[in-house]
């Protein structure tokens, strides 16, 4: 078991927070506006890309030591042709960067909320790809999002962010060209 | 119906030759070695990365006003830890570049060689995303895909291979790590 933070209540903070629950672990989650330091010991950043920025800015201290989990999709929404982070890093490395003492991992970021919340996308069951430098912070995790009845795969090394990165970019533009649905996507099958 | 030239006789190109004939289109399948110059309006590139500049070289006159579908995922095979191609582009967009007369499709990078002859990703059926900018090109491509029985979607423009190329990669290397089996990866659900 763990104990959660969830900072964002928009549809991915609320689903992240439901399967953390339905696990077992304990949550808190709070929106992006709340000044209560942070009590978990995993930390999930569930606000867009362009709002990581001010929660670092505001609470970079108290994620020392701490596993902070990344789930943005960068995108450049004015084009929606690209994202906002260099093409050979990803916003994961751009957070990790501002976050020394931390241990960074991306996840979640090529799941639409639906499916964390239904634990299905089509006729597979949901699975979250996990990237990051530290193994023990990687199972974790995987442990929440297993206790949850979804499945989670290690994607890496954090360097594969910038593919997780690619994944939920694409897969946000299929949605969006009603290519797919917000419900479906992209499963991960054996 | 369509008439296929299949440059390149291993996994993929075999899968895609038994995939083009089961929909009812005439197929010429050789080796990169062969000389004869190739007839179909769709010419597949099922050679590794590395070798397609040759194709090219020998080719590329043959290949103008033709539909050239680039398969290929340009990985590192020495680090096995990022692609041999800019990370702002694309092998698609390399090969585009060699061949201004043809139209370039980027297309079944992210489908294991298995999953086009079973037809199946899991329990779905196999999905080829397909990205270009000639809208009729991608079309032509997609009926040959369904009249096989497998889907097919339209993942947008050509500068979307740099996203394909990045799911083909992280696929490859969940693979490797037997994370995913080489009969299973990603699957595109509704």
């Amino acid at each position: 078991m763990a104990h959660l933070s969830i900072i964002g209540t928009g549809n991915m903070g609320q689903a992240i927070s439901g399967l953390a629950a339905k696990g077992g672990n304990s949550v808190e989650l709070m929106n992006s506006t709340e000044t209560k330091p942070v009590t978990g010991d995993i930390v999930i950043l569930a606000v867009p890309y362009g709002s990581v920025a001010d929660v670092i800015a505001q609470r970079g201290e108290q994620l020392a030591g701490k596993i902070v989990v990344d789930i943005t999709n960068p995108l450049n929404f004015e084009t929606f042709d690209g994202l906002t982070v260099p093409a050979d890093g990803s916003a994961a490395a751009v957070i990790a960067a501002a976050l020394p003492q931390s241990t960074v991992l991306k996840a979640f970021n090529t799941n639409f909320g639906g499916t964390l919340v239904a634990g299905t996308v089509g006729a597979e069951t949901t699975t979250v790809l996990i990237a990051g430098d530290d193994a023990d912070a990687k199972a974790l995790l995987a442990g929440v999002v297993t206790a949850a009845g979804l499945k989670a795969v290690d994607a890496g090394s954090l360097k594969r962010a910038r593919e997780l990165e690619a994944i939920g970019f694409l897969q946000i533009t299929l949605a969006a060209a009603e290519k797919i649905t917000w419900t479906g996507g992209l499963a991960v099958t054996n």
